[in-house]
């Protein structure tokens, strides 16, 4: 007898779990249910249609091929029925019976099913602060959201928009709302951009680009509520600090998981609060696989449950879900919470664990900084991109990276997924054979680099300090120096302005090392991208200097630039 | 005592291997002898400079930071002695002394060694024809080819340039070629481009980028010999097939290992030709390593000897050695033969086995061929690349990938170089937790669908047929369906011209496919990527057709462009 099957959401698990099922199985009868009035959407390119990258309203909904993913494709193409505009509002897991709601006409329905989808998705988080029903203010996570935010920064020119939240949706935003002629401000609680996802001094660099590009930013500040005129239309922010006039709100600050459904039903809750299932997607019913942005994963390094809503985790989920109710076993072996972002001009990534959470996650974690040309330094348009990569003292496995830069970025951070996926030591990643050629890639490629350094760290061949530690030793006032190996003209264009800092170039250390430096003091080399500080580390203590470090990551990764003269 | 140890070469390998020992060793003696004048240039960036990609002579010899790389920067900087224009005559290992002579004053030179690292480098392959003496007949190999071509075509305007071989060296050249608005003919002695680094039907894609940027090519043709005029200038070349006009021939047929001087003195050589060295790079006298253009790798997949001369590999070699002078294991595994390369306006590559060295290594490959965009196909400047992943069937372990388009394609190169190099499945693959957002990635990535498909073929999910194999079927005449599943207006576009060529859009096909198609013929369904295609077989076989596949890479991958009307 053909398999009755029931899938409640619309947008991505959801429809790919049916259209896989139904390449599997001609027979089962499927249905998915959406409460929305859209389905099989490209959520993640929303802030692309805000700011108009992508034209057309139509683009978010069509296949490569330009076919309109509505109900009616999926009915003429796929033999898979969709309910829209239904809620499903319980599940009777005995009688094995949804119990829906036409939104439309009130009438309640029940979608009898012998397999049942849970794909519910997640929703913005709601800070706990007053105003967020003002007129202006918005979310960005749904069609109808992008199609307001569109409008209004067409509307009027030249307005004023906040966003609360420095995380991914908040970033992509801010380049909208720029690209509209838009004041931007932002404001976030902790004390960088992507905060938890990257390392203090990596993120530094986004604020950098967020800088460059005229994004106004308030770091460590917590919002206090949202002030509305006498049209209910949002006026301003108000934080424990400050106040910041807006024409328009944008609240991105995070997401939770839709698990009320299934929590209704018995199912079990992970400790995020996200629904758990195991490696074939299945929830505590057997009958019932859940997947996408309402369930929690299992992360591939610590082995811990983490909420990481991704469309592309959708949609891995989605294909396994159709394969096991179709009898094809298949498994979701976990995520490395991988994240890329084009933050105006720059690109970042991550993957894995950063320093902190490595750290917390009993990790005995060491780390190399280290910048290169993502082509080969002579061949036009190569740019400089920074590394930093994680590894663990014991197995020497690599943990995590963390990347940004103008050049490419994205390559790199797929590479560490990979060697992460597969349980690669520095040693391993340092020997792949790359792709290299001068228009992709240094003869030694940036990532190969970074392993190789942390390498070197771990065998004891070199020392280095992080710059946060530098920094710290400078306003200590301790007594060292801070040796910039660059050229005279370098140095004249831009050096941390401190009392310890000193210029001798790496062309003339090896002659005038023994006589222009101190052998008591502890030297803290660097340069630009801390390769000629890594080579002057090794050049002085060869020297016999005894107490000789290198600054990771240069200049270019340097996160305080009001140092900088 | 400080170690006395000598380096015989010094443009890649040599130079990283002193660099490297220098950093590990304060005390050695280091000194690298090169019969030419330049040292430690970017050999990779020549065909760029002759197309003034990069346009200063200096840019091929300065490091990042912009110092000079010649031997007064090794001399002051690292401490190492260059002897150039001096050539290594012989070996005497029991003396522990080469002999070499000073090619300026032509006096003979020792140099007593207590390591001795041969880093000799790889010649251009001649083919064995008249005429390579004659003016205006060039290699692209040397600094000094590079000045002569970039002289030759700049100074003449509109001259006829015969590239003689169609590998990477001629693909890049015939770019640089063009760039100067020469007119560019390609002879190759076999039936495609890059032959033995990728399979037919994608290098049939390059072939028509060549053919798109107005380069001629000849391909299945024998120089016999090359003619000169009176003044003893190339004037033509002549094949078993026809002549070329040529005021420059540019011969680019391949490398040979430099191994004369290690073979005269009793080392071992590998049957490539290449010095054989073992995983610490040392030769068959354990006070000789080699490393570079001049010693042969084990392939990773086959575990078997190959040559694969190329600076990445160099640089990792020379770095290895320097590693094990100074008493720091250090091993290198070996090379999957990875290659990425610019032409034109299409990006190309490779890692791993093709199909054919596949099944030429006892694997029984499993192949899927799965174009897809490489950015979310709505995200601006998104392109399509064509992605052939092999794997073997027996234990599902990724054997290779080819990748070409004119989209992002060295980063899904460089992720199969990380899942081949540690031995992961396709289905591991399809699992990669890898970077997503739009403007770098579909949310299924192309390489992960490319996984999903070879998944598919291996568990009997779906059927497919490769497009060589369709064409011998039509050829044959053979009484089938070509069954393109394109829209009306795509399929008028351009489609397979063959009468047993027929048009029913996807959306139609489960309307009309039991009045429309016949139940006993065999059909083969296709689109433009195999998406649909795809699709369509599966659509059909739940219909209940019987012999149903998809043609593997749609017209995007179809590589007789002839037929397309």
């Amino acid at each position: 007898m053909a398999k009755n099957v029931v899938v409640i959401g619309g947008v991505a698990c959801g429809p790919k779990a049916a259209a896989r099922l139904r390449r599997l199985n001609a027979q089962a009868r499927i249905t998915v249910i959406e409460q929305g009035e859209y389905i099989s959407y490209a959520g993640c390119g929303l802030p692309y249609f805000v700011g108009g990258d992508i034209k057309e309203f139509e683009h978010l909904f069509a296949t490569a091929a330009g076919a309109a993913r509505n109900a009616g494709y999926f009915q003429k193409v796929k033999d898979i029925q969709f309910a829209t505009r239904t809620r499903a509002e319980s599940i009777d897991r005995t009688a094995k019976v949804v119990h829906a709601k036409n939104l439309a006409t009130g009438e309640s329905i029940e979608f009898p099913y012998d397999n049942l989808v849970l794909a519910t998705g997640s929703r913005p988080f709601r800070p706990p602060v007053e105003g967020l029903e003002l007129k202006g203010v918005s979310f960005l996570t749904k069609v109808e959201d992008s199609v307001f935010l569109r409008e209004e920064v067409n509307e009027s020119k030249g307005g004023k928009a906040v966003i609360i939240g420095a995380g991914l949706i908040g970033l992509e935003a801010a380049e909208a709302f720029r690209k509209k002629g838009w004041q931007v401000q932002i404001i976030e609680m902790l004390d960088q951009p992507l905060g938890g996802l990257m390392d203090f001094e990596m993120a530094k660099a986004i604020d950098n680009a967020l800088f460059e590009n005229n994004v106004m930013t308030a770091y460590g500040e917590k919002v206090v509520r949202i002030e509305g005129d006498e049209n209910g239309h949002c006026k301003s922010v108000i934080t424990d600090e400050g106040s910041y006039p807006a024409d328009v709100v944008l609240v991105a600050t995070g997401f939770r998981p839709n698990a009320e459904l299934a929590k209704s039903a018995g199912l079990e809750i992970g400790p995020t609060g996200g629904i758990a299932v195991n490696e074939h997607m299945q929830t505590s019913d057997p009958a019932i696989y859940a997947g996408g942005d309402c369930v929690e994963c299992r992360h591939l390094v610590t082995g811990k449950p983490v909420f990481v809503p991704l469309g592309s985790t959708a949609n891995k989920h989605g294909r396994v879900i159709g394969d096991n109710i179709a009898g094809l076993e298949s498994r979701f072996p976990g995520v490395l919470g991988t994240m890329v972002v084009k933050v105006f001009n720059m690109n970042a990534g991550r993957t894995g664990l950063t320093e902190r959470e490595a750290a917390e996650a009993g990790f005995d974690p060491v780390c190399s900084i280290a910048p290169g040309f993502d082509k080969a330094h002579y061949y036009p348009g190569s740019a400089l991109i920074g590394l930093k990569l994680i590894a663990d003292r014991k197995t020497e496995k690599v943990l995590g990276l963390q990347a940004f830069g103008g050049g490419e970025v994205a390559r790199r951070v797929d590479v560490a997924v990979a060697a992460i996926t597969m349980g690669a030591t520095v040693e391993q990643l340092a020997e792949f054979d790359l792709g290299y050629a001068p228009p992709f890639a240094q003869a030694v490629d940036a990532i190969l680099n970074a392993a190789n350094v942390a390498n070197n760290k771990m065998r004891g061949v070199t020392r280095s300090i992080m710059p946060q530690r530098v920094k710290q030793m400078i306003e200590a006032e301790e007594d060292f120096i801070l040796l910039d190996v660059r050229t005279p003209r370098e140095y004249e264009m831009g050096h941390i302005d401190a009392p310890q800092t000193m210029n001798l170039p790496l062309g003339e250390l090896r002659e005038k090392a023994l006589s222009a430096l101190p052998q008591d003091k502890p030297i803290v080399t660097m340069c630009k991208i801390s390769q000629r500080g890594y080579e002057a580390q090794r050049t002085l203590a060869g020297m016999g200097f005894k107490d000789v470090a290198f600054m990771d990551g240069g200049l270019f990764v340097w996160p305080y630039p009001d140092d900088v003269m």
